[in-house]
């Protein structure tokens, strides 16, 4: 199926699920949308969140997607349902891949979620891990600190363990947790340093790598796996500076990815869909 | 949806993938019909397994399940493109799900699968990894002892210790690979032993556990999930001796899962469907 997949987010965060997609499935073509220019949704309302995600579907559909990836906590909580019901074709959000994951690795079910205030308060992930099991117990917590770090390209050293250190603390002090979602997209980036505060004894799931499996079962699935041998390009569109994405798309696909040189980044004005 | 998901399997091994769809779904009911009769599936024709196949299917069908788990490689490898294609409801088997948890954690591409002569043999795991990304290698590797032992019950200890050190000696020699599958249904009850023989630096995956994971998507993809707060009756059902069964099924489902209790096991002859 030489389509490709749609890949939308608020900003830059779903990047993170993008390079897990690009991992996991190599032979696949990706496009992907970050809303940059009126990023972030958190604080927006249900009804600006659903409009503004039709947009960017509108602007995918019509490159004539086989697949679509809502790689944004907001975005799913509030448009995965009626995206599925109305699109003819798969549709994922990143909420579900994590909870399933988070089911599959606790022994004693007891969970903790880490989010923006706006994922936690919306209680997006509880939801999704007691319709599955009612005996779950979920601890979350929001970390306002992080998303500005990472964004800031502090992801190490002395100052990002203070402030996980910090942030973590009255998670750490309930001690009853044996599974950690990152219930944001922006998280991948501090992985390493979420587990060392944490300790080995906790699963930490990234929700990107979790949503990339689930999408790899879900082309299967549907037939749409791509099946010959494909070194695809991909592409990237962004509603705010170009420059400024290029930027942190490249810190964030480092080595060992290495995948921004088969890239393409363009401009889209969000006024233009 | 108040209705059974049925699981086959030639025999007591799929009773691993099992205790981990009770475990990951609590909320939902599950049929289980092992053809411990006929078992072992791996020595007969493709024609043979088929035919058991189906008997066992229609079985359940008539049962009114909602999904099938087909809880068996050999029967996975031979019936599942066909059954996908010709029943209305939702079928997985159990190659593909441990292929695509492999590709999500190896980071160096290189993967090792052991099983019974026949699946490894078949080759199902690395063609189910190779048609995601060409460039994964495969170590595979036949462990006969491995159903012996376990079905005798040598689940730890000094004995079971060598016959896995011995058994996996020419994998470890290799040393490449950073995962491994266990391709086969009742090698989840030498986790440990496996895990400890090869070293904590390989990331070693079950496939029922994998195959448990993917089911709880399928059924929430298609709207399937038991929603209220079931306390779900299991049935088992052996074309065999149904003592024989009892005991196997009561010594792997033992603590912490405990759901035997709950369970009804009825002896059904292979020449009844």
């Amino acid at each position: 199926m030489k389509q490709p997949i749609g890949v939308i987010d608020s900003g830059v965060g779903g990047l993170t699920v993008a390079r897990e997609l690009m991992r996991q499935l190599p032979k696949e073509t990706f496009l992907y949308l970050g809303d940059t220019k009126r990023c972030p949704y958190g604080p927006r309302s249900e009804e600006e969140v659903r409009a503004f995600t039709w947009q960017m579907v509108n602007f995918l559909l019509e490159k004539n997607i086989k697949m679509l990836v809502i790689a944004c906590n907001t975005a799913t909580a509030y448009t995965l349902t009626e995206l599925q019901e109305t699109l003819n074709i798969p549709v994922i959000g990143v909420i579900e891949p994590g909870a399933r994951a988070a089911i599959k690795f606790s022994r004693n079910k007891r969970i903790g979620v880490i989010g923006t205030e706006g994922t936690i308060e919306s209680k997006a992930y509880p939801n999704a891990l007691v319709v599955i099991d009612q005996n779950i117990r979920v601890n979350g917590l929001a970390c306002p600190p992080f998303v500005p770090m990472v964004e800031d390209g502090i992801l190490s050293g002395p100052k990002a363990e203070g402030i996980v250190s910090n942030t973590l603390r009255p998670l750490k002090e309930m001690n009853h947790i044996d599974t950690l979602i990152l219930g944001c997209t922006h998280y991948p980036l501090i992985k390493d340093l979420v587990q060392n505060e944490m300790g080995n004894h906790i699963q930490v799931i990234s929700s990107g790598e979790e949503t990339a499996r689930e999408a790899s079962l879900i082309l299967a699935y549907h037939k749409l796996l791509e099946k010959g041998n494909a070194s695809p390009v991909h592409e990237f569109y962004t509603t705010g500076d170009i420059e400024k994405f290029r930027l942190v798309a490249n810190s964030w696909f480092e080595e060992p990815v290495q995948i921004l040189k088969s890239v393409r980044i363009e401009h889209v004005p969000s006024s233009a869909y």
